[in-house]
Protein backbone atom coordinates (compact mmCIF):
# COMPACT_ATOMS: atom_id res chain seq x y z
CA UNK A 1 0.00 0.00 0.00
CA UNK A 2 1.60 3.44 -0.68
CA UNK A 3 2.11 5.70 1.40
CA UNK A 4 -0.49 8.08 2.62
CA UNK A 5 -1.29 11.91 3.53
CA UNK A 6 -3.74 13.63 4.98
CA UNK A 7 -5.11 16.55 3.04
CA UNK A 8 -8.03 18.39 4.17
CA UNK A 9 -10.47 15.74 4.76
CA UNK A 10 -9.12 13.19 2.82
CA UNK A 11 -6.36 10.41 3.38
CA UNK A 12 -4.46 10.51 -0.26
CA UNK A 13 -1.40 8.94 -1.73
CA UNK A 14 1.59 10.86 -0.39
CA UNK A 15 2.88 10.80 -4.09
CA UNK A 16 -0.03 12.54 -5.72
CA UNK A 17 -1.79 14.89 -2.47
CA UNK A 18 -1.83 18.41 -3.72
CA UNK A 19 -3.21 21.82 -2.24
CA UNK A 20 -4.67 24.96 -4.38
CA UNK A 21 -1.64 27.28 -5.71
CA UNK A 22 -4.07 30.27 -3.81
CA UNK A 23 -3.59 28.27 -0.67
CA UNK A 24 -1.98 31.12 1.44
CA UNK A 25 0.78 28.97 2.87
CA UNK A 26 2.19 28.82 -0.96
CA UNK A 27 1.85 32.29 -1.53
CA UNK A 28 2.60 33.84 1.99
CA UNK A 29 4.20 31.39 4.30
CA UNK A 30 0.64 32.04 6.19
CA UNK A 31 0.41 29.19 8.15
CA UNK A 32 2.56 27.09 10.94
CA UNK A 33 3.06 23.36 11.81
CA UNK A 34 4.53 20.61 14.29
CA UNK A 35 6.30 17.41 13.99
CA UNK A 36 5.73 14.92 16.24
CA UNK A 37 7.92 12.07 17.12
CA UNK A 38 6.78 8.94 17.34
CA UNK A 39 8.62 5.88 18.83
CA UNK A 40 7.30 2.44 19.22
CA UNK A 41 4.43 3.44 17.46
CA UNK A 42 3.49 6.25 19.88
CA UNK A 43 3.21 10.00 19.35
CA UNK A 44 5.96 11.37 22.16
CA UNK A 45 4.71 14.52 23.88
CA UNK A 46 1.51 14.74 21.88
CA UNK A 47 -0.43 17.07 24.26
CA UNK A 48 2.52 19.53 24.12
CA UNK A 49 2.87 19.71 20.81
CA UNK A 50 -1.28 20.31 20.05
CA UNK A 51 -0.24 23.43 22.88
CA UNK A 52 2.08 25.01 20.90
CA UNK A 53 0.05 23.92 17.78
CA UNK A 54 -3.21 26.05 19.21
CA UNK A 55 -0.81 28.67 20.43
CA UNK A 56 0.53 29.68 17.21
CA UNK A 57 -2.51 29.34 15.64
CA UNK A 58 -3.72 31.85 18.06
CA UNK A 59 -1.13 33.94 17.46
CA UNK A 60 -1.75 34.12 13.84
CA UNK A 61 -5.89 34.18 14.76
CA UNK A 62 -6.03 31.09 12.63
CA UNK A 63 -9.07 28.82 14.02
CA UNK A 64 -7.92 25.05 14.49
CA UNK A 65 -9.30 23.09 11.24
CA UNK A 66 -10.88 20.85 13.62
CA UNK A 67 -11.10 19.90 17.32
CA UNK A 68 -7.88 18.39 19.40
CA UNK A 69 -9.38 15.12 19.74
CA UNK A 70 -10.24 14.67 16.15
CA UNK A 71 -7.03 16.43 15.07
CA UNK A 72 -5.53 13.22 17.29
CA UNK A 73 -7.48 10.66 15.89
CA UNK A 74 -6.43 11.90 12.44
CA UNK A 75 -3.15 11.69 13.36
CA UNK A 76 -3.19 8.53 15.43
CA UNK A 77 -4.95 7.02 11.99
CA UNK A 78 -2.30 7.81 9.54
CA UNK A 79 0.40 7.03 11.50
CA UNK A 80 -1.23 3.71 11.85
CA UNK A 81 -2.47 3.51 7.99
CA UNK A 82 1.30 4.34 7.06
CA UNK A 83 2.73 1.64 9.77
CA UNK A 84 4.48 4.14 11.48
CA UNK A 85 6.95 2.47 14.09
CA UNK A 86 9.79 5.17 14.23
CA UNK A 87 9.88 8.56 13.05
CA UNK A 88 7.43 11.55 13.10
CA UNK A 89 4.08 12.95 12.39
CA UNK A 90 4.45 16.14 10.23
CA UNK A 91 1.46 18.63 10.61
CA UNK A 92 0.51 21.68 8.87
CA UNK A 93 -2.41 24.11 9.31
CA UNK A 94 -2.39 27.48 6.99
CA UNK A 95 -4.94 30.00 7.13
CA UNK A 96 -6.84 28.45 3.77
CA UNK A 97 -6.85 29.21 0.08
CA UNK A 98 -8.81 32.24 -0.90
CA UNK A 99 -7.52 35.12 -3.90
CA UNK A 100 -4.27 36.47 -3.30
CA UNK A 101 -4.15 39.60 -0.85
CA UNK A 102 -1.79 40.34 2.15
CA UNK A 103 -4.88 40.49 4.56
CA UNK A 104 -6.97 37.97 6.23
CA UNK A 105 -9.51 36.51 3.71
CA UNK A 106 -12.95 36.25 5.39
CA UNK A 107 -14.81 33.44 5.85
CA UNK A 108 -12.52 30.42 4.75
CA UNK A 109 -11.70 27.43 6.41
CA UNK A 110 -7.90 26.73 7.17
CA UNK A 111 -5.91 24.04 5.71
CA UNK A 112 -4.86 20.75 7.13
CA UNK A 113 -2.00 18.91 5.72
CA UNK A 114 -0.45 15.80 7.52
CA UNK A 115 2.46 13.28 6.37
CA UNK A 116 4.70 10.68 8.49
CA UNK A 117 7.84 9.83 7.82
CA UNK A 118 9.70 6.59 8.77
CA UNK A 119 12.99 7.31 10.17
CA UNK A 120 16.36 5.30 12.19
CA UNK A 121 16.84 6.99 15.01
CA UNK A 122 20.29 8.48 15.53
CA UNK A 123 23.71 6.07 14.43
CA UNK A 124 26.02 4.59 17.66
CA UNK A 125 28.67 6.26 15.53
CA UNK A 126 27.13 9.97 15.31
CA UNK A 127 25.95 9.85 19.15
CA UNK A 128 29.85 8.28 20.00
CA UNK A 129 31.66 11.17 18.37
CA UNK A 130 29.14 14.14 18.57
CA UNK A 131 28.39 16.61 15.85
CA UNK A 132 29.49 20.34 14.37
CA UNK A 133 27.64 23.22 14.72
CA UNK A 134 28.55 26.27 13.39
CA UNK A 135 27.75 29.93 13.61
CA UNK A 136 25.87 32.42 11.78
CA UNK A 137 24.16 35.87 11.79
CA UNK A 138 20.44 35.38 13.00
CA UNK A 139 18.62 36.87 10.32
CA UNK A 140 14.86 35.86 11.03
CA UNK A 141 12.40 37.46 11.93
CA UNK A 142 11.44 38.96 15.17
CA UNK A 143 8.24 36.56 16.37
CA UNK A 144 10.39 33.05 16.53
CA UNK A 145 8.06 31.97 19.06
CA UNK A 146 5.66 31.04 16.59
CA UNK A 147 6.03 28.22 14.70
CA UNK A 148 5.56 29.43 11.25
CA UNK A 149 6.41 27.66 7.83
CA UNK A 150 8.52 31.25 7.33
CA UNK A 151 11.10 29.34 7.22
CA UNK A 152 13.44 30.69 4.35
CA UNK A 153 15.99 31.85 6.58
CA UNK A 154 16.27 28.61 8.78
CA UNK A 155 16.68 26.76 5.29
CA UNK A 156 19.66 28.75 4.37
CA UNK A 157 21.49 29.28 7.80
CA UNK A 158 21.01 24.66 7.46
CA UNK A 159 22.62 25.02 4.23
CA UNK A 160 25.25 26.86 4.88
CA UNK A 161 26.09 24.53 7.99
CA UNK A 162 25.59 21.46 5.42
CA UNK A 163 28.29 22.89 3.11
CA UNK A 164 30.68 23.85 6.11
CA UNK A 165 30.51 20.30 6.92
CA UNK A 166 28.36 20.61 10.05
CA UNK A 167 25.27 19.33 10.87
CA UNK A 168 23.41 22.39 12.40
CA UNK A 169 23.77 26.21 12.11
CA UNK A 170 23.76 28.08 15.39
CA UNK A 171 22.05 31.29 15.07
CA UNK A 172 23.64 34.66 16.53
CA UNK A 173 21.82 37.68 17.44
CA UNK A 174 23.63 41.26 16.54
CA UNK A 175 24.11 41.25 20.18
CA UNK A 176 26.30 38.60 20.06
CA UNK A 177 24.82 35.99 21.64
CA UNK A 178 23.10 32.19 20.47
CA UNK A 179 19.35 32.48 20.06
CA UNK A 180 19.18 28.60 18.71
CA UNK A 181 19.66 26.60 15.58
CA UNK A 182 18.40 26.74 12.79
CA UNK A 183 15.56 23.65 13.47
CA UNK A 184 17.18 22.82 16.89
CA UNK A 185 17.11 24.99 20.44
CA UNK A 186 20.79 25.22 21.83
CA UNK A 187 22.54 24.41 24.90
CA UNK A 188 25.69 24.35 26.99
CA UNK A 189 27.35 23.31 29.80
CA UNK A 190 29.68 25.57 31.66
CA UNK A 191 33.02 24.58 33.20
CA UNK A 192 31.21 24.36 36.77
CA UNK A 193 28.91 22.08 35.41
CA UNK A 194 25.95 24.69 35.14
CA UNK A 195 23.40 23.98 31.80
CA UNK A 196 22.56 27.08 29.90
CA UNK A 197 19.63 27.34 27.12
CA UNK A 198 18.11 30.40 26.03
CA UNK A 199 14.99 31.68 27.56
CA UNK A 200 11.64 30.65 26.05
CA UNK A 201 10.91 34.46 24.37
CA UNK A 202 9.83 35.75 21.14
CA UNK A 203 13.56 35.28 20.26
CA UNK A 204 13.38 31.60 20.22
CA UNK A 205 11.00 28.87 19.28
CA UNK A 206 10.26 26.99 22.57
CA UNK A 207 11.31 23.55 22.00
CA UNK A 208 8.95 20.30 23.32
CA UNK A 209 12.11 18.42 23.74
CA UNK A 210 13.61 21.51 25.44
CA UNK A 211 10.37 21.78 27.57
CA UNK A 212 10.57 18.19 28.97
CA UNK A 213 14.36 18.67 29.02
CA UNK A 214 14.15 21.81 31.42
CA UNK A 215 12.17 19.51 33.84
CA UNK A 216 14.60 16.66 33.24
CA UNK A 217 17.30 18.43 34.19
CA UNK A 218 15.45 19.56 37.33
CA UNK A 219 14.19 16.32 38.00
CA UNK A 220 18.15 15.04 37.44
CA UNK A 221 19.10 17.89 40.82
CA UNK A 222 21.12 19.34 37.76
CA UNK A 223 21.21 23.20 37.70
CA UNK A 224 19.89 24.78 34.75
CA UNK A 225 20.12 28.36 34.02
CA UNK A 226 17.68 30.55 31.56
CA UNK A 227 19.49 32.88 29.66
CA UNK A 228 21.39 34.56 26.53
CA UNK A 229 25.32 32.83 26.45
CA UNK A 230 27.23 34.10 23.33
CA UNK A 231 29.44 32.29 20.85
CA UNK A 232 32.99 33.19 23.52
CA UNK A 233 30.73 31.18 25.95
CA UNK A 234 30.18 28.63 23.85
CA UNK A 235 33.42 28.26 22.66
CA UNK A 236 34.34 28.02 26.37
CA UNK A 237 31.95 25.13 27.34
CA UNK A 238 32.77 21.81 28.93
CA UNK A 239 29.94 20.31 26.88
CA UNK A 240 27.20 21.76 24.39
CA UNK A 241 24.21 19.45 23.01
CA UNK A 242 21.29 20.54 20.75
CA UNK A 243 17.90 19.48 21.20
CA UNK A 244 15.37 18.79 19.06
CA UNK A 245 12.12 16.35 18.47
CA UNK A 246 14.15 14.17 16.04
CA UNK A 247 17.09 14.83 17.57
CA UNK A 248 15.99 14.16 21.18
CA UNK A 249 19.24 15.13 23.15
CA UNK A 250 22.25 15.51 20.44
CA UNK A 251 25.90 16.50 21.43
CA UNK A 252 27.90 18.94 20.18
CA UNK A 253 32.02 18.03 19.94
CA UNK A 254 33.02 21.44 17.95
CA UNK A 255 31.60 24.82 17.30
CA UNK A 256 33.07 25.90 14.28
CA UNK A 257 36.95 25.40 14.35
CA UNK A 258 37.19 24.55 17.89
CA UNK A 259 36.43 21.42 20.28
CA UNK A 260 34.15 21.70 23.00
CA UNK A 261 35.55 20.59 26.35
CA UNK A 262 37.87 17.31 25.82
CA UNK A 263 36.14 16.86 21.47
CA UNK A 264 34.14 14.28 23.53
CA UNK A 265 30.25 13.56 24.24
CA UNK A 266 29.91 15.56 27.70
CA UNK A 267 28.48 13.21 31.21
CA UNK A 268 25.55 15.38 31.60
CA UNK A 269 25.24 15.82 27.73
CA UNK A 270 24.23 11.55 27.80
CA UNK A 271 22.84 11.37 31.30
CA UNK A 272 20.28 14.55 29.96
CA UNK A 273 19.80 12.03 26.97
CA UNK A 274 19.22 9.08 28.49
CA UNK A 275 16.88 10.82 30.95
CA UNK A 276 15.04 12.44 28.66
CA UNK A 277 14.26 9.37 26.61
CA UNK A 278 13.16 7.45 29.38
CA UNK A 279 10.39 10.07 29.64
CA UNK A 280 8.56 8.44 27.12
CA UNK A 281 10.35 4.78 25.95
CA UNK A 282 10.79 3.42 29.97
CA UNK A 283 12.31 0.28 28.67
CA UNK A 284 15.01 1.86 27.23
CA UNK A 285 13.43 0.59 23.78
CA UNK A 286 15.35 3.82 22.00
CA UNK A 287 18.88 5.01 22.54
CA UNK B 1 -13.87 29.69 -20.14
CA UNK B 2 -12.78 29.41 -17.08
CA UNK B 3 -9.66 31.36 -15.63
CA UNK B 4 -6.60 29.42 -16.27
CA UNK B 5 -3.49 29.07 -14.44
CA UNK B 6 -0.20 28.12 -15.37
CA UNK B 7 1.23 25.12 -13.04
CA UNK B 8 4.36 23.31 -13.87
CA UNK B 9 4.18 22.61 -17.65
CA UNK B 10 0.59 22.68 -18.51
CA UNK B 11 -2.57 25.19 -18.25
CA UNK B 12 -5.12 24.46 -16.32
CA UNK B 13 -8.59 25.56 -14.63
CA UNK B 14 -7.38 28.12 -12.14
CA UNK B 15 -9.85 26.57 -9.59
CA UNK B 16 -8.39 23.50 -9.53
CA UNK B 17 -4.49 24.11 -10.35
CA UNK B 18 -2.56 22.69 -7.37
CA UNK B 19 0.99 22.30 -6.33
CA UNK B 20 2.27 19.47 -3.94
CA UNK B 21 2.05 19.62 -0.02
CA UNK B 22 6.27 19.33 0.09
CA UNK B 23 6.53 21.91 -3.01
CA UNK B 24 9.19 23.65 -0.96
CA UNK B 25 6.81 26.59 -1.41
CA UNK B 26 4.71 25.65 1.09
CA UNK B 27 6.72 23.65 3.84
CA UNK B 28 9.54 26.24 3.84
CA UNK B 29 8.49 29.51 1.66
CA UNK B 30 11.36 28.76 -0.52
CA UNK B 31 10.83 30.74 -3.40
CA UNK B 32 10.47 34.02 -4.96
CA UNK B 33 7.56 35.75 -6.48
CA UNK B 34 6.32 38.56 -9.02
CA UNK B 35 3.60 40.78 -9.48
CA UNK B 36 3.50 42.49 -13.24
CA UNK B 37 1.17 44.79 -13.90
CA UNK B 38 -1.01 44.68 -17.02
CA UNK B 39 -2.36 47.61 -18.85
CA UNK B 40 -4.05 47.80 -22.10
CA UNK B 41 -3.55 44.20 -21.96
CA UNK B 42 0.24 44.66 -22.59
CA UNK B 43 3.00 43.64 -19.31
CA UNK B 44 4.16 46.58 -18.00
CA UNK B 45 8.24 46.50 -17.32
CA UNK B 46 8.46 43.26 -17.89
CA UNK B 47 11.93 43.14 -18.37
CA UNK B 48 12.71 44.50 -15.06
CA UNK B 49 10.20 42.67 -13.36
CA UNK B 50 12.31 39.61 -15.12
CA UNK B 51 15.85 41.06 -14.07
CA UNK B 52 14.58 40.49 -10.15
CA UNK B 53 13.18 37.21 -10.35
CA UNK B 54 16.69 36.26 -11.66
CA UNK B 55 18.17 38.24 -8.87
CA UNK B 56 16.08 36.85 -6.16
CA UNK B 57 16.47 33.43 -7.73
CA UNK B 58 20.12 34.08 -7.65
CA UNK B 59 20.56 35.04 -4.34
CA UNK B 60 18.68 31.24 -3.14
CA UNK B 61 20.56 30.11 -5.85
CA UNK B 62 17.29 28.26 -6.82
CA UNK B 63 17.22 28.10 -11.33
CA UNK B 64 15.43 29.86 -13.48
CA UNK B 65 12.36 27.43 -14.04
CA UNK B 66 13.02 27.94 -17.72
CA UNK B 67 14.48 30.34 -20.46
CA UNK B 68 13.40 33.99 -19.73
CA UNK B 69 12.27 33.99 -23.21
CA UNK B 70 10.07 30.85 -22.57
CA UNK B 71 8.97 32.59 -19.46
CA UNK B 72 7.80 35.55 -21.45
CA UNK B 73 5.94 33.47 -23.99
CA UNK B 74 4.13 31.39 -21.25
CA UNK B 75 2.93 34.46 -19.69
CA UNK B 76 1.73 36.34 -22.31
CA UNK B 77 -0.40 33.32 -23.52
CA UNK B 78 -1.52 32.84 -20.20
CA UNK B 79 -2.38 36.57 -19.95
CA UNK B 80 -3.63 36.22 -23.80
CA UNK B 81 -6.14 33.09 -22.89
CA UNK B 82 -7.66 34.34 -19.97
CA UNK B 83 -8.30 37.99 -22.15
CA UNK B 84 -6.14 40.15 -19.52
CA UNK B 85 -6.36 43.87 -20.00
CA UNK B 86 -5.63 45.55 -17.08
CA UNK B 87 -4.53 43.57 -13.89
CA UNK B 88 -1.32 41.96 -13.02
CA UNK B 89 0.50 38.83 -13.50
CA UNK B 90 1.76 36.70 -10.72
CA UNK B 91 4.71 34.36 -11.13
CA UNK B 92 5.88 32.03 -8.55
CA UNK B 93 9.19 30.00 -8.43
CA UNK B 94 10.07 27.66 -5.56
CA UNK B 95 13.36 25.45 -4.96
CA UNK B 96 10.46 22.79 -5.74
CA UNK B 97 9.08 19.44 -4.69
CA UNK B 98 11.65 17.32 -2.53
CA UNK B 99 11.12 15.33 1.08
CA UNK B 100 11.10 17.92 3.66
CA UNK B 101 14.71 18.31 4.85
CA UNK B 102 15.79 22.30 5.61
CA UNK B 103 19.04 22.13 3.22
CA UNK B 104 18.86 22.20 -0.75
CA UNK B 105 17.71 18.75 -2.06
CA UNK B 106 19.69 17.62 -4.81
CA UNK B 107 18.79 17.41 -8.48
CA UNK B 108 15.27 19.02 -7.63
CA UNK B 109 13.59 20.75 -10.22
CA UNK B 110 11.79 24.39 -9.79
CA UNK B 111 8.15 24.47 -10.01
CA UNK B 112 6.65 27.53 -11.45
CA UNK B 113 3.06 28.43 -10.87
CA UNK B 114 1.68 31.65 -12.63
CA UNK B 115 -1.83 33.34 -12.55
CA UNK B 116 -3.92 36.62 -13.78
CA UNK B 117 -6.13 38.85 -11.97
CA UNK B 118 -8.35 41.29 -13.84
CA UNK B 119 -8.85 44.49 -11.50
CA UNK B 120 -9.71 48.01 -11.90
CA UNK B 121 -7.21 51.11 -11.74
CA UNK B 122 -7.83 52.54 -8.67
CA UNK B 123 -10.51 54.88 -8.68
CA UNK B 124 -11.44 58.81 -8.97
CA UNK B 125 -12.33 58.81 -5.52
CA UNK B 126 -9.69 57.50 -3.62
CA UNK B 127 -7.31 59.34 -6.02
CA UNK B 128 -8.63 62.64 -5.06
CA UNK B 129 -8.79 61.71 -1.32
CA UNK B 130 -5.73 59.89 -1.01
CA UNK B 131 -4.88 56.92 1.42
CA UNK B 132 -4.12 56.64 5.31
CA UNK B 133 -1.20 54.87 6.49
CA UNK B 134 -0.41 53.89 9.70
CA UNK B 135 3.21 52.70 11.53
CA UNK B 136 3.79 49.45 13.19
CA UNK B 137 7.12 47.73 13.85
CA UNK B 138 9.24 46.31 10.71
CA UNK B 139 9.21 42.72 12.47
CA UNK B 140 11.05 41.16 9.06
CA UNK B 141 14.11 38.98 9.00
CA UNK B 142 16.96 41.16 7.22
CA UNK B 143 17.07 40.02 3.44
CA UNK B 144 13.78 42.17 2.43
CA UNK B 145 15.92 42.52 -0.98
CA UNK B 146 14.89 39.19 -2.38
CA UNK B 147 11.45 38.92 -3.12
CA UNK B 148 10.55 35.66 -1.40
CA UNK B 149 7.25 34.11 -0.57
CA UNK B 150 8.15 34.86 3.25
CA UNK B 151 5.69 37.01 3.55
CA UNK B 152 3.78 36.08 6.99
CA UNK B 153 4.81 39.74 8.73
CA UNK B 154 3.55 41.76 5.49
CA UNK B 155 0.58 39.62 6.12
CA UNK B 156 0.12 40.72 9.85
CA UNK B 157 1.14 44.44 8.89
CA UNK B 158 -1.23 44.46 6.45
CA UNK B 159 -4.44 43.17 8.16
CA UNK B 160 -3.49 45.20 11.41
CA UNK B 161 -3.82 48.79 8.98
CA UNK B 162 -6.80 47.15 7.53
CA UNK B 163 -8.50 46.83 11.21
CA UNK B 164 -7.27 49.85 11.70
CA UNK B 165 -8.97 51.88 8.84
CA UNK B 166 -5.98 52.84 6.95
CA UNK B 167 -4.70 51.20 3.77
CA UNK B 168 -1.39 50.30 4.43
CA UNK B 169 0.97 49.97 7.37
CA UNK B 170 4.86 51.66 6.87
CA UNK B 171 7.16 49.56 8.62
CA UNK B 172 9.53 51.17 11.16
CA UNK B 173 12.99 50.18 12.08
CA UNK B 174 14.39 49.56 15.42
CA UNK B 175 16.06 52.85 14.79
CA UNK B 176 12.75 54.59 14.08
CA UNK B 177 13.24 54.91 10.44
CA UNK B 178 10.46 54.03 7.99
CA UNK B 179 11.50 50.55 5.91
CA UNK B 180 8.68 50.36 3.45
CA UNK B 181 4.92 49.24 3.57
CA UNK B 182 3.98 45.80 3.70
CA UNK B 183 3.54 45.53 -0.14
CA UNK B 184 4.72 49.35 -1.65
CA UNK B 185 7.20 51.41 -1.18
CA UNK B 186 7.29 54.39 1.06
CA UNK B 187 8.00 58.41 0.11
CA UNK B 188 7.72 61.70 1.22
CA UNK B 189 8.28 65.29 -0.17
CA UNK B 190 9.74 67.61 2.60
CA UNK B 191 8.60 70.96 3.33
CA UNK B 192 11.08 72.29 0.44
CA UNK B 193 10.22 69.94 -2.19
CA UNK B 194 12.48 67.29 -1.78
CA UNK B 195 11.69 64.03 -2.91
CA UNK B 196 13.11 60.84 -0.29
CA UNK B 197 12.88 57.45 -0.15
CA UNK B 198 14.61 54.55 1.80
CA UNK B 199 18.19 53.32 -0.68
CA UNK B 200 17.40 50.21 -2.11
CA UNK B 201 19.75 47.98 -0.12
CA UNK B 202 18.90 44.57 1.98
CA UNK B 203 16.73 46.76 4.23
CA UNK B 204 14.02 46.73 1.70
CA UNK B 205 12.47 45.45 -1.98
CA UNK B 206 13.89 47.43 -4.50
CA UNK B 207 9.96 48.02 -6.09
CA UNK B 208 9.94 47.94 -10.22
CA UNK B 209 8.04 51.26 -9.60
CA UNK B 210 10.28 52.96 -7.47
CA UNK B 211 13.31 51.96 -9.63
CA UNK B 212 11.66 53.69 -12.47
CA UNK B 213 10.36 57.00 -10.65
CA UNK B 214 13.78 57.31 -9.68
CA UNK B 215 14.52 58.01 -13.27
CA UNK B 216 11.43 60.24 -13.80
CA UNK B 217 11.85 62.22 -10.75
CA UNK B 218 15.34 63.09 -12.64
CA UNK B 219 13.64 63.37 -15.68
CA UNK B 220 11.12 65.87 -14.27
CA UNK B 221 13.65 67.94 -12.79
CA UNK B 222 13.28 66.94 -9.23
CA UNK B 223 15.20 66.97 -6.24
CA UNK B 224 15.14 63.03 -4.89
CA UNK B 225 16.95 61.92 -1.82
CA UNK B 226 17.51 57.95 -1.20
CA UNK B 227 17.79 57.98 2.06
CA UNK B 228 16.23 56.37 5.51
CA UNK B 229 13.80 59.02 7.09
CA UNK B 230 12.05 58.84 10.08
CA UNK B 231 8.43 58.70 11.60
CA UNK B 232 8.05 62.19 12.88
CA UNK B 233 9.70 63.57 9.30
CA UNK B 234 7.12 61.75 7.81
CA UNK B 235 4.56 63.29 10.01
CA UNK B 236 6.15 66.85 9.15
CA UNK B 237 6.35 65.90 5.13
CA UNK B 238 4.43 68.75 2.87
CA UNK B 239 3.44 65.18 1.15
CA UNK B 240 3.86 61.39 1.08
CA UNK B 241 3.11 58.55 -1.54
CA UNK B 242 3.24 54.90 -2.42
CA UNK B 243 4.36 53.03 -5.14
CA UNK B 244 3.30 49.71 -6.32
CA UNK B 245 3.17 47.53 -9.26
CA UNK B 246 -0.81 47.81 -8.80
CA UNK B 247 -1.14 50.92 -7.04
CA UNK B 248 1.33 52.84 -9.64
CA UNK B 249 2.03 56.39 -7.33
CA UNK B 250 -0.77 56.59 -4.73
CA UNK B 251 -0.79 59.57 -2.61
CA UNK B 252 -1.25 59.34 1.17
CA UNK B 253 -2.91 62.10 3.11
CA UNK B 254 -3.12 60.32 6.61
CA UNK B 255 0.09 58.76 8.54
CA UNK B 256 -1.38 57.20 11.52
CA UNK B 257 -3.50 59.93 13.36
CA UNK B 258 -2.04 63.24 11.39
CA UNK B 259 -2.96 64.75 8.27
CA UNK B 260 -0.06 64.94 5.77
CA UNK B 261 0.37 68.43 4.65
CA UNK B 262 -2.45 70.24 3.63
CA UNK B 263 -4.65 67.27 3.80
CA UNK B 264 -5.08 66.70 0.11
CA UNK B 265 -2.80 64.89 -2.06
CA UNK B 266 -0.26 66.62 -3.45
CA UNK B 267 1.08 68.82 -6.22
CA UNK B 268 4.25 66.81 -6.97
CA UNK B 269 2.56 63.66 -5.94
CA UNK B 270 0.24 64.30 -8.70
CA UNK B 271 2.87 65.38 -11.31
CA UNK B 272 4.96 62.05 -10.50
CA UNK B 273 1.91 59.36 -11.04
CA UNK B 274 1.07 61.06 -14.25
CA UNK B 275 4.48 61.24 -15.56
CA UNK B 276 4.97 57.48 -14.06
CA UNK B 277 1.37 56.28 -15.91
CA UNK B 278 2.77 58.30 -19.24
CA UNK B 279 6.04 55.80 -19.60
CA UNK B 280 4.11 53.03 -20.75
CA UNK B 281 0.59 54.51 -21.19
CA UNK B 282 1.45 57.46 -23.32
CA UNK B 283 -2.19 58.22 -24.72
CA UNK B 284 -3.14 58.26 -20.79
CA UNK B 285 -5.28 55.71 -21.36
CA UNK B 286 -5.39 54.78 -17.83
CA UNK B 287 -5.44 57.25 -14.82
Amino acid sequence: MPRLAYVNGRFLPHRGAQVHIEDRGYQFADGVYEVVPVAHGRLVDEELHLDRLERSLRELRIPMPMKREALKLVSHELARRNGLTYGFVYMQVTRGVAPRDHKFPKSVRPALVMTTRQMKPAGEKTLAEGIRVITVPDIRWKRRDIKSTSLLPNCLAKQQAYEAGAAEAWLVDDDGTVTEGSSTNAWIVTRDGRIVTRKATQDILNGITRQVLVKVAEEEGLTLEERPFTVAEAYDAKEAFLTSSTNFVMPITRIDERSVGNGHPGEITGKLRRAYIATFAPDGGVR
